[in-house]
């Protein structure tokens, strides 16, 4: 298809704002990805300017990876899923700027997720990635579960994970529980040879920090370390609870996505597993079908 | 006794700067305290000038609590303990303070804690205070264990005891463990109404603000809370567990310390507690009496 038979007017953009990255697709008028682009942090919880940039950003490096950069941001439609817009002052900013699209709208990351998941039908999610929630969207309700954040919540996440791995690792490296592999696999990460050292390394540090070791820990629980199957057992076990919760409101599908899912699967409950569907879509993908049925919505209305 | 009475010769400043507040004693030839000074933050770990403004302002005002105003700080020697100075870096940074003392005796404020515990003799402490750590000093060695900080280690402490209830209160929040009596007195201590809101209170905070909530913890405990008892049996059996360690060092005493003593103590293991010895004094006078041994041996040696 060449570029210049794209048809501007069928075009749609859909964007995926997260913490560390911000994710555009452009789709044509049967959602098939003309182009994508990645930014910086779309997160609007870590600064409105900081989001409002990398939303435009990977919106334009979108449209250039689709050969379309001669389109104009102000042509096109927009869905923008954000995490944090659930709360309403985040909400109420996002949906006052002055955005560069034809018509922007706006909802929540863990909305476009399950639209993604479920192309557009109702269901719901589990998220394990750097943090952990779930989600339910059935009968045009939304219902919300765990996500409280880290380091407080958010069990079962990639940043959990890493970071019960590094209080166990520093009770081994006080004598008061024994060391297994993970003490020695930990420090090596860290690159840190005792307790102190690693202090100084961990203190203060972000979730996304000790996400990065929790595909670690996983392969040690999957090697039979008992220090790291029994976080593992932990944490799958809190994503079971979440996802019995969920059934609760009978959603027609449940899935379950983010960058721990290929390894924390096998770990769940098999009876949850059994439940699982594969996700059908992407969470920027969840955002064109988003915007698409607001659009339908609203034309419909007047 | 008329403060002209007083040989400024004879006179010591002790001062136990931690890391909400720098506490100061100005004692005579027989360590009977003459007066009492309290200041800011004296921990070097959060800022050099702090510590060192907080630490001179404690003994000026221990001065002048003793009518000794008229007594300048470069008249008198003293021990100063610091959290933070078993640091190299903070150990260099604060023994080259241009003081305004006639000398300074610096030490870690674990020292210091152990030798106002044990009268200047050998033994052991295990401190429970908004942090945790266990201490041993025998035969002119230390040994350190525990007292990573705040969130990854601590165990047992004040602020660990807070941040684990509201761990499992936002689980209770979201139905996924039983609600008992603690929920609603975290929520009614937070004045927050659900989840939401309790985590953007709970957000980010510091160890001091979840040790706020350390005595409700205990006091939910001793009612017989669920959740409260088997955070409070995890706390206590963290202490106890070092105190089995410290004991393998054969200390001639060990005591509990810091500000959840008295309600951590009867959760302690029975054979625990009956180990344990009374403080024989606070961890200022520990200043001064490592103040007085290092002037001591400094003389033998010239």
């Amino acid at each position: 298809m060449l570029t210049s038979d794209i048809n501007k007017n069928e075009l749609f953009l859909g964007i995926d704002g997260g913490g560390t990255k911000c994710k555009a697709i452009v789709v044509n008028r049967d959602n098939a990805i003309l182009g994508t682009g990645i930014s910086g942090p779309g997160n609007p919880l870590h600064g409105f300017e900081q989001a409002a940039n990398s939303i435009e950003e990977s919106a334009k490096l979108a449209l250039a990876d689709a050969g379309l950069q001669h389109i104009a941001l102000h042509e096109i439609p927009a869905g923008v899923g954000l995490a944090g817009v659930n709360l309403p002052v985040l909400y109420k900013q996002m949906n006052e700027w002055l955005h560069p699209f034809k018509e922007m709208y706006l909802a929540t990351d863990l909305l476009i997720a399950c639209l993604g998941a479920h192309q557009g039908e109702y269901g719901a999610v589990m998220i394990t990635g750097t943090g952990s929630c779930g989600f339910a969207h059935v009968d045009d309700d939304v219902f919300m579960l765990g996500g409280h954040g880290f380091p407080h919540g958010d069990k079962g996440s990639g940043a959990w994970t890493g970071f019960q791995a590094a209080k166990q690792v520093l009770l081994s490296l006080d004598q008061l529980i024994p060391a297994t592999a993970l003490t020695p696999k930990l420090l090596a990460h860290l690159k840190v040879n005792n307790a102190v050292e690693m202090v100084e390394v961990i203190a203060g540090k972000p979730a996304a920090f000790f996400a990065e070791f929790a595909r670690d820990v996983y392969e040690a629980a999957r090697a039979g370390d008992d220090i790291a199957r029994a976080i593992v057992q932990e944490g799958a076990g809190y994503i079971s609870q979440l996802a019995r919760k969920l059934l609760t409101k009978n959603p027609p599908r449940i899935s379950l996505i983010g960058g721990l899912t290929p390894v924390i699967t096998p770990w769940l409950d098999a009876d949850v597993q059994e439940t699982l569907s594969a996700p059908l879509s992407p969470p920027e993908m969840g955002s064109v079908i988003y915007a698409r049925q607001q659009q339908a919505k609203q034309s419909k209305i007047s």
